[in-house]
């Protein structure tokens, strides 16, 4: 038999433009695609591919599926939003890999970087991530809150620019508001804040506000959220919305 | 006169199946490239394009002449390595424009993400940065090294993943085995740390070691260095190099 292959590719956040050719040459190829049904729902099959759509939390048996196919002898391309790679889908398949079947070891895997929400929002905005930063995922589904909590008043002590992945919850809706409390409790209040909502897709949105006058319920399933440092700073300008950046220099400890 | 364009482009590591289709249409569509010599000599420009090449070190210099151009109307592209949003051209632009000529602040200015160098090392490797995570430019250049060593450690003591850009200086060669002293004293020696070096060019290496053993005099210019959590673990394969990965969910705090 000849042996499968199994490509994890991102799509990035939604945007065509944003593909990489190295996924798009994956997806090419492939005999089977696997992923989140929505994700799935952005292509446009090749004729004969099968696709494989399935329900959200359920990343790891997804990714036992997509392993069994490539063992079996398929072209398998396991498809991400963002960058598989951060806070997707990557993670799950080396997870399965790990406690699975040992043949799954020797499989030809790629990743295939792409394009993350923080990146896309970043470019939308300016530069906010020019500087120190750290990515965090506000899901407690895999971890302990008290964790998230930790690691929020770490970088904001740190002075950190934060991206906040998964800031919604319809489970726990309280984490947010706990999360904002945490950061306020370190930061000033006129740290800049950005709520940045399916960028890259049609009905993107940018919401810029300050850690004091910022709603953390306007975070739904869709937005990432940019809490900046000290340095970040936004560039008025006339008529349009401001710029925001983070310098490359920092003064203060 | 015709308005000018601006578009800040990362070309991604290196391998030009990891640049977006959004850069290669900002480039065809360029009357004048700007850039650190080396991106740009990656290139081939299309007939009639001037290219602006610069040295390392003169970003804001070569953000002004960009923004220059593109007030006299030309459609211009900063050419950045990586993701310019991330330690990369973006952050000078901005930081020219909150500085110079206002009427820069009216252009028509666009950033084009692109894969920067941690996301092409975590592809390479597995899943390093399948949880929370931290990016910090070892470059004391713009910065006082000892905000460098604080982030460092807050970085250690929450347990994040690290992405150490730019660990190499020939001005200050000591710092990197400062950075690494400071997370040893925190983290455990059998954590995982990787050498990233040129990954996607064809010179490209992965080293995998652990922090105890690393000499972190193998970091040159051209390195990404990563430091996992203590959850980062590595999947042994028979006659391969191991996947690195670590996991969706942490237990500890």
């Amino acid at each position: 038999m000849k042996p499968g292959t199994l490509h994890i590719a991102g799509l990035g956040p939604g945007h065509e433009s944003w593909i990489t050719p190295e996924v798009t040459a994956a997806l090419a190829q492939a005999t089977d695609l696997v992923g989140y049904a929505p994700y799935l729902a952005r292509l446009a099959p090749y004729p004969g591919q099968r696709l494989h759509a399935s329900d959200n939390r359920v990343e790891l048996d997804r990714a036992r599926h997509a392993l069994e196919l490539a063992a079996q002898g398929h072209r398998v391309v396991v498809v991400s939003g963002g960058d598989p790679g951060i806070f997707a889908m990557a993670a799950a398949v080396f997870e399965a890999i790990e406690t699975g079947n040992a043949e799954w070891r020797g499989l030809d895997i790629t990743v295939c970087p792409g394009i993350s929400a923080m990146q896309a929002a970043a470019a939308r905005l300016g530069a906010p991530l020019g500087h120190d930063f750290c990515a965090i995922s506000l899901s407690a589904n895999l971890k302990p809150f008290p964790l998230v909590i930790k690691r929020l008043k770490a970088a904001a002590a740190a002075d950190f620019v934060i991206a906040l992945y998964n800031p919604a919850s319809k489970a726990r809706p309280d984490d947010i508001h706990e999360a904002f409390a945490a950061l306020r409790a370190v930061k000033a209040g006129n740290t800049a804040v950005i709520f940045a909502r399916a960028i890259g897709r049609p009905d993107e949105a940018v919401h810029i506000t300050t850690l004091a006058d910022a709603d953390p319920a306007r975070a739904d399933m869709s937005t990432l959220v940019l809490i900046g440092s000290s340095e970040t700073r936004l560039i008025a300008r006339p008529g349009l919305a401001p710029f925001v950046y983070t310098p490359r220099g920092a003064g203060g400890l």
